[in-house]
């Protein structure tokens, strides 16, 4: 016979296995963030279930409204970045859709879209030192300042390859402004750009704008590149689909030299 | 001296190189299916700019609803996915969250999401036929399912692992009901759900209705997978976030044998 | 108390969970089809220790020198490659170097690499009738030429984007003459050459001849294309490597139109 | 008329393009690190050809010995891995096989393959500045042993999840002994271990001695992990091959909670 002890060691798990706090699955029902499923399929947005995965709460309107601002904004810059030239390139070599679309994310790495997180980290953690320190913007910003010119890099958010004045992001300043979504890490970054265009005519790009405003809406740093993958992902599926269906398969995209 | 024609060939491109209808890179200007994405970003939302990048034209306001709805749809079955899991699985290991969701899309195999595409095609397939050859709704049904039932091949959008009636697919249909967004395609796949359902007990899958009203937008089945990759993203990135702020890195997940 | 039958429902496991007979983990011992690592490192080569994980067993001398030339054969192409571009963008990017190499790997799509298996598939097929029907190599080879022929498709492991004759499938068919590797499948595909060079000029490439040596030597056509990306590993990891220590970090690697 | 100066000016490529000094493609022919394929191919054994291509040069016999015993070390730990369990999760959901391998890479982050670039990064180091200062082997060793400590962080390459001894690393440093191939960064690793284990009982693993071993055959710590992911390729192909073949697709790997 089994005692109950032996028995409670023998079931007792080996590993810690899955668990969760995002979805709750019951057969023929799905719990979210407490919320069924069916409830929210039909009544909230995509930001909202957005925010609500991430957060684990709906968003405020204007919270809404600025997060689909930021999400429309990262869409698409055409077939300069290397991360949409990776997906058409598995496209053309005949990869599955979601081979390409991973393939495009991949070549997000931190020289590509790895500056939204470290301006998240940079001015979550300015904006955490203003707050402990009782220190101005104006501190904060020239020690953001001195600690990148000290070690001769350049300060994440700012200039782009192609750009002078990247016009998404004074476009989404402005929408932040207007609703009252600006805090201190906006007034941050728009401390920061003033100096850098002042001396070397560098403005922020989207990345350096969302980055503050994400900040704001209080996300951390860590979901930073991936806000910007959801954000891009409509992109790199149309690109995806442009190529396969409106040029040859494995083209000679770029010839290499005297081939 | 160089002719013009000599010139010409010599600047002729030896390969077809990028080219793209999606988004016009000028300096400062980013002209996305004809609009400035200054001009998007704060005024459409986040479905409209998918609808826009994909089909060259913003939706109308219930072709907007519908795939909001149907975005919103896909977000997240628990840690119940092989998507999830790898997902997981990398963030424990420690690569980037770029990584970790780019790890998340590519377990979207034949066998996991490839249902949508399968399924959309069949019913594209379906109602061209049966309008090319003037038949009926009910004659196109029945070939389908002689099809499936002479190969001994399962109809691809119904049934599911953990759902005897997926709770998703039968809210999507009654939106689309309510929008006036049911065409063809939902028709026919309610049509066929009568006799899976009569015969077999077997319902309609959240794949199975989102590629019927998919196709009834006017969606082409080859963004299928791609339409619930956009969905799934939020859930995947919130998977990846979790496990890396809530768990030991490197845990053992699952033990193995005696070990 | 707990009856044993009650207890054995409980302990039964829900899942199937992972099981291999690939190698055995014990505490501080490792054995991989039979054999202790400790004993196979230093005393196998690497082909054998290939041939030893897929196979179960060890080659024979001639198999193993046969193997080694094909995974040298695969070794690198340059930067003409899909593959090799994707890995180098990834790189510039500043993703790490498993993640480039991946991405490499990613691109191997139905186009590029997949010509392997399909080409494998056909030649075991061929052989398969030709055994079962008492078919010669001829008659097989005929079907073969006719099923594509009325398919307008191309036979998968004949021509090349870049040469005329590829110059590794001759000296990959000679070493296989050579050491008596050159069975049914090897004399299948030298038959198809002599019709389609005679036709249209068109000669084997070097997934024509390893599919045909690989399947002399008894490999599944479902581990071809695996079987080549293990020898062309070694020349993506070159290549990242020289993008990363060669070229300057997100380097505009092709320019698109005005910009 | 179009003068010189101008048409030079349009004829200047925009872009840096691709270039390599690995493999020349010409027609024909493909020149790898100045030797032809067809005599490379039936000639060089594998380790020998990823020698060359990472290196520039074909090894001496002991080199090519030991980076033989290397790459075989690496080749399979059984299903405990992340990476191993990922990819055979895509391959459960029906991805292709290079997917599949693809997504087993990417679970190699910083936690799970990511010490042997620690590692040989930190003997390299180590090594450097005892040549360069005139320090001994126990002065750097005890420089690296405080870095570590006064961190709060375990040194890469010693410890194992399953294993209290690693019986691939006894084995390795054996045969770089026997070769002739222990240098200052196998000795400085084997110092370490003295330390390690006297202190705490924790013994190298076998990243731990395949960096030592790396690293004084003159390969650079950025080649580290490439290094390991040729080695384990084969039984990564050999697990996916498993689940496809003995598996049933799709299935429940791990139940989660009450479903």
């Amino acid at each position: 016979m089994i005692t109950e002890e032996t028995l409670r060691g023998m079931l007792k798990p080996k590993n810690t296995g899955w668990r969760t706090n995002i979805t709750k699955v019951e057969p023929n029902q799905l719990i979210t963030r407490g919320y069924s499923q069916e409830d929210l399929i039909g009544s909230v947005s995509f930001p909202e279930m957005v925010y609500l995965l991430l957060k684990g709460e709906l968003p405020s309107k204007t919270h809404k409204k600025m997060l689909e601002a930021i999400l429309v904004s990262f869409c698409d810059h055409g077939t300069t970045p290397p991360s949409t030239q990776s997906a058409r390139l598995m496209a053309s070599a005949g990869s599955p859709v979601n081979v390409c679309i991973a393939g495009g994310i991949m070549a997000f790495g931190k020289n590509h879209a790895g500056a939204i997180e470290s301006s998240m980290k940079m001015l979550q953690k300015g904006v955490e030192i203003q707050r402990n320190y009782n220190k101005s913007i104006i501190e904060i910003r020239d020690e953001i300042l001195n600690y990148f010119n000290d070690r001769n890099m350049k300060i994440p958010g700012f200039g782009h390859r192609y750009h002078k004045e990247d016009p998404r992001a004074r476009k989404l300043m402005e929408i932040a402004d207007d609703l009252g979504c600006s805090m201190e890490h906006s007034k941050l970054v728009m401390e920061i750009q003033k100096i850098l265009y002042n001396e070397k005519g560098i403005k922020m790009n989207v990345d350096g704008a969302n980055s503050a405003i994400l900040s704001d809406l209080g996300f951390n740093w860590r979901i930073g590149s991936g806000m910007f993958i959801i954000g891009r992902l409509p992109g790199l599926l149309a690109h995806v689909n442009e190529e396969i269906t409106g040029e040859e398969p494995f083209r000679k995209i770029f010839d290499v030299g005297n081939i």
